[in-house]
């Protein structure tokens, strides 16, 4: 059963790449769905002065790939109205103000508006401030505002940002958008846990030996050096998907399964984060940045070498880390994280490793112990799980090796699959704030991040420190060696080092 | 390390079936591997007068397909030996024992000998008898009696036959053939259920609700009508095989993993099957007998229509049934067991039911309950594993639906893997007695079965009650619903009930 949704959708950064590459498409898709049908309206703003119908061209031009038809095309772009703006000019959100009351009346939106910031996170403060001000907010619909990554860089600018936003929209009005969570496999991790008693009923320190996330990415910087210099994987990457992956696995049941009972349970998760100090840092966390190789013939620059990034530079490309959840679930289990740029090959991956048998009956080569139970969760670009168990080895005897049980989406519904920002919207207008984060989230990531982020800082050390096409420097390996572990997820490639060269 | 075996095998039964289709091939297979070489020789004996040159060329006629080259097979086959013999003439064993002494000597088989009786159970005591009385046991090497099923026909005939052979063997040099126990997947329920923590902290009456057990056969029963009238299902299949795997899904963990400790556990677990009174068996067990059917234009004969079965036969063709195993591990599980001939298709299979989450955090259409997790043990044809779980269905909101974990043996492997009797000889020669049937199995297995078999000759019933091609009586089916259950494997074929016609 589809329901028409009604809203008037007010783009701020309406020219942009996010607009272009993921809003529009997701308006469109859900348009097609009837989701979106009579009973919607786009406003879109920017400073370049555009007209409605170039806009229109516009928004045509993006989404016709998937288009029905020329037709259909127009149509959907029949909604989009373009306003010029500067975020910082009263006056224009008086013209947006008049704009918006004259497409409430015309389309009949009830007074529904979705704010959507689509830029940077410098203006996300003066503009709720001003849409409050200037009376954008409706009495009679929702008022939703939508914002997206980073949400500051720190606790202390993240606070100062969220104390600026809060002053004109509530909580419950705020949907931050972490793109991961509108993934299915990372919404997956839930429906798993919680659908199955087999799985849930393992899930906790009795049984669970560690859990390992890892987030690669086979790309380089491109052209994204300038931000990247001033943030770096920990802030980019670390602060929100993947503590948002380990709060997901790690939050206690709720007891309803609703966005407000399911985020005070990631809270609790994210708040029972063990908190380091210096010399715990230095010990937990890893810190590379990669550096110049060869990889079957080419040649891959090193990080300092790219566009906009300082020569000297001390960013991280890479991170890894040993977290502890300090609660009755979680104690004495670590969950190891990694995530990288320039790695081995592009994959997000999270591996639960079981306990050993308690009791070793099979004899095995060199008396190893056998491989232990792993369940593996494929958020991208695989979609899927495998779970890997000990079998009889065909043959006379009774040897045991490892088998992968499996289950994987078909490339026909992967590429089918709605896009995150199809459902992160889709959600936002059904009020359901699930796949969003919460500002305590966000807090308690910021909390948990600032202490290594503070403990590196009073410290320089040698980049690069792993090649270009590696999965990070040897530490990262180290550090699940020395507590008897192993990254489970493992890609190899042949590269030549010569960052020396 | 492939050792080279020593040993004389006897064969009784030489020119059968048996032989010719499980034995012959077997020992050259072990042959082709180096199991055997040079230190082995075969004594066939039966009524029929051959010379060896005949028995050699019928031996190759049997493994050509098999067969490395010419060459190979007749060097395998010079070792094959025939003598002529009637089972209760003492001066044939004499001629036996000579034969036996002159091949020991010259093929130096350090007094090692395998006697196999591959014929019917009637001769089984008096053959044990006579190679006692007639010296063909020896003193330097091991002496192994390998008898085939069935193993009497109730516990009084059991014990009988028992107590003729353990007048001349130990128990220790009885191996009891369930040829099941020689299947891959069969062996390999321990190493799934010892080699995996995550499997076996699962295995108990706190995580599953039932197992359900099916060895489905589509044939009907072809040339065997004879036989199979004097035994039927209940005989034929539950007390050997089904109770066979019974017993390996519900035993303890053996301290060690060897025969001794790992039939103690079987003997144990069949102990504590739940012995049933003539009322309980009503509610417990179902009894069906096939009837003439008619699939896709093909007519399938009833059971009484086959050749040599008599007109009114009570004799049921399929058995299905609910056991307890009365310990604290299994205690309120139901085992749901059946077997039966003319079945939708063929297949041995295990379901293990695990109990439902305990609180329903999803929302399913009509409010249903969640499917169960389903481990699923397929022993034939398929061989493998599939893991029934709940994950989300792809789209918007969070839908539960059933996944499937599955690996299977490639059909390369299930090809190239060693036939039961291969394994099961081999085990023999090297004293290993895991996969035989210890007497204290067979007959705490007939106590149970006699219980049933009693209960069901007080009362006929009006038989066929199943078409050929269905999967058992509708009882079988209600056998589960009342409990709230359902047989897990549900082949569906389009069936027309001819019985009346």
């Amino acid at each position: 059963m589809i329901e028409e949704k009604k809203a008037l959708f007010i783009i701020f950064g309406g020219t942009g790449d996010l607009a272009n590459r993921k809003l529009y498409p997701s308006l469109y898709r859900l348009f097609k769905k009837g989701y979106l049908k009579e009973h919607f309206a786009v406003i879109g703003t920017a400073r370049r002065e555009w007209s409605d119908e170039y806009y229109r061209e516009i928004v045509i031009s993006k989404i016709e790939d998937l288009a029905e038809s020329e037709e259909h095309a127009k149509e959907f772009a029949s909604h989009f109205y373009y306003q010029s703006h500067n975020v910082k000019d009263i006056e224009h959100y008086k013209t947006l103000q008049s704009l918006a009351e004259r497409l409430d009346t015309t389309y009949q939106l009830d007074g529904n508006r979705m704010f959507y910031l689509a830029m940077s996170p410098n203006f996300f403060g003066i503009i709720a401030e001003n849409i409050k001000s200037q009376q954008l907010l409706t009495e009679t619909g929702f008022n939703r505002l939508v914002i997206e990554k980073p949400f500051g860089n720190d606790y202390e600018s993240a606070l100062k940002l969220n104390d600026h936003i809060r002053a004109s929209f509530n909580e419950n009005q705020i949907y931050r958008i972490d793109h991961y969570l509108g993934k299915e496999m990372v919404q997956n991790i839930s429906t798993i846990r919680f659908g199955n008693h087999l799985i849930e009923s393992m899930w906790n320190n009795r049984y669970i030996n560690n859990i390992q996330i890892t987030l690669s990415e086979a790309l380089g910087v491109e052209e994204r050096g300038g931000y990247y210099d001033t943030s770096g994987a920990l802030r980019d990457m670390v602060q929100n998907h993947i503590l948002q992956m380990v709060a997901l696995l790690a939050m206690e049941p709720p007891t309803v399964f609703r966005d407000n009972e399911i985020r005070q349970e990631k809270i609790k998760a994210l708040r029972a984060l063990r908190l380091y100090s210096e010399e715990e840092v230095r010990t937990n966390f890893v810190r590379g940045q990669y550096g110049r190789s060869t990889i079957n013939g080419e040649t891959l620059s090193g990080y300092c070498e790219e566009t906009n990034v300082s020569e000297n530079s001390q960013t991280e490309t890479f991170v890894a880390g040993k977290l502890f959840i300090d609660n009755y679930r979680w104690a004495g289990v670590p969950l190891y994280i990694r995530t990288g740029k320039r790695l081995a090959e592009k994959g997000t991956q999270i591996d639960i490793e079981f306990k050993n048998v308690p009791h070793q009956l099979f004899q095995t080569a060199n008396d190893q112990p056998l491989p232990p139970n792993i369940l593996s969760i494929f958020i991208s670009p695989t979609e899927g799980f495998a779970l890997q168990l000990n079998a009889k080895k065909v043959g006379p005897g009774v040897q045991p090796e490892p088998i992968n049980l499996t289950s994987s989406h078909s490339a026909e519904t992967t590429a089918n699959s709605p896009e995150a920002y199809e459902k992160l919207i889709l959600d936002c207008l059904n009020g359901d704030a699930t796949n969003f984060t919460h500002w305590d989230e966000v807090a308690a990531s910021w909390k948990f991040v600032d202490r290594i982020r503070a403990a590196w800082d009073t410290a320089e050390i040698e980049f690069p420190n792993y090649p270009s096409g590696s999965m990070g420097p040897i530490e990262s390996m180290h550090l699940l060696k020395k507590d008897g572990f192993n990254w489970h997820w493992s890609p190899v490639t042949t590269i030549k080092d010569t960052t020396e060269d």
